[in-house]
């Protein structure tokens, strides 16, 4: 069981409420097309002013999920 | 329109509330004196302890604002 | 009073809710047995992922507590 | 249109011409299978020296895409 | 020859024998599924410890291939 | 003449032709309000996709100038 | 139990062995006096040559392991 | 009090004598044109060489000043 | 002996004098809890200004001492 | 011929026309006292900026060459 | 004795066995040309991958040595 | 006169004084064997302690020279 082999994706999650939600709409839209997902790490937040206002953050994260038939 | 010159300036803002309010303060006090802001990165998350406790949360950005007659 | 020593411990606290309750918590445990704190940094920002959602999130931070007697 | 999810990949470009040019290859190269490409980062620029002359440049970049469906 | 696209990917092979066996582990996982793989980089080694010890190494690395066709 | 005192501003400068034209496009803009630069450092090269090709470059400096009177 | 808090310390193991002999030596040491650890983290890996050979392996790692009571 | 805005600008000064009065001559400097500057943070340090001696130091800091109104 | 343990701590010492005044009351401060130290590391240099002027160096050490039984 | 030793030097060229101009130069230059030159990494790109304009690129690489009798 | 002035150089070594060996075979090499050599701190470990397997890891360390003279 | 080529070397000086004097004897050691030296940039900071007190600082540098005949 401790000699798995993961993979890492760099995603980066969009959101107008907040950080959290940023992640979680990444980690949401990974799951449609990635298994087996374990962790992930935050590599970065930004995000765009509009009207001088935050318009919506945006959070890079990495995905760490493991490989079947490892 | 895709030939603009950006001026980026470091603002740290604080917020007993979270690390998203501090961010906020920091961009509604940089729109009194800067226009044409278009985003922000964090580039760190500090905060101060009174009495055991956090006390406010000081969140660095670098903002980012379009130069007019570049 | 500008003289003191201080001392950093690098912790991680970890909440199902949010990044900023997993910081509260870091903090809350290590004052049982540090005192004066004074302030922390956040250094990363990870996560679990269960069932193809968002476990806990784990939050590294470093608390600066001052030497008493420096 | 503000809460897309983006994927990053990362990807090297080599040119006997210029970094420029190992960029461009890079971007041409990907646009076979990626779509929906936005934006690059330039996170490293190499190069090969044969017969003590530059034979030809390494350019490594990010490249960020939308992901449909997010 | 020289004028190839490379594509990166970042895998974390685990093993309870030794950091050079955990990635050996993640080139032959990754053999399995990727063509034309050219050289790995050590970005990280963590491990984890049970009842005490190290129970397995986890190295993470970045794997280059090249891209046919480019 | 050694005992100068330098301030550093970034600017991001964009081109739809290349990195150092760029470059050019910062300094040129800067000179309109700063005197006296001396020197810069990239910082970091990015740009926008397009159509699936490199719409433009947009380039990160540091411009250092000196400050009179100090 | 996902709502642990952790700590890390830095420790500095050495051997003449090699690297990974000398990260054994330090958790063995930390075993003596800390509980639960978790993991840990290479940071650096230094050595001492001696007759123009090489000595020692000194590989610094950082130690997590649970706070209890948290 | 603790919900104040800081800006910080980069600075780089230079001295004959010392590092430290290069930091000095910066802070003074800044101090014709800045108000309420509250801390700074060295991020470099070099110097010039001339016939084959230190001529002068150069250390760049960071110095961050409360904006008021905020 | 050459098979020791260390363990690094990481202190910040301030001093209205010099940053090296900061680091000597830091080893200073360590040196009444803890033994065998061996070295240290400056990580970060950073200060208060008060009335425009410089009032006190705050600079962060790392520190490194032999665990004692290894 | 996989068990080569190389050895890294780390030179700086610069030219007013352009940066890979620079990088040639600092190539070229290194020919005439180094021999089996293999590759180079760019570690950093400046200019020096007169009458308000740039003067010239300075890039600074890292040139990798086989050590002979390894 | 304790002001000696030491250099540095970079090496990489390469070994089909393991890193380790990749380490001795570039301190074996430089004990041909450099005297005094004291300590090396490993930066860097990469690999080359041939037929899907690895086939030598290139380790690349800094060695430092004992100017004499000093 | 700008199209000189430099190149850099990494020296460590180490002093019982203080921090620069380690700089100054790096700088005079190398004036022995170096020509034409123009910068230099401080890239660590470290020391030993023996009998609880810091019995030396060793200060490492890069300095930059121009290599004749570009």
């Amino acid at each position: 069981m401790s000699e798995h082999v993961y993979k890492t994706v760099e995603l980066t999650g969009s959101s107008a409420a907040s950080p959290e939600d940023a992640v979680r709409r990444a980690v949401e839209r990974a799951a449609k097309t990635v298994r087996n997902m374990r962790w992930f790490e935050v590599v970065g937040t930004r995000g765009h002013i509009e009207d001088q206002k935050i318009a919506h953050w945006q959070v890079t994260i990495k995905v760490g999920f493991t490989l079947e038939g490892a």
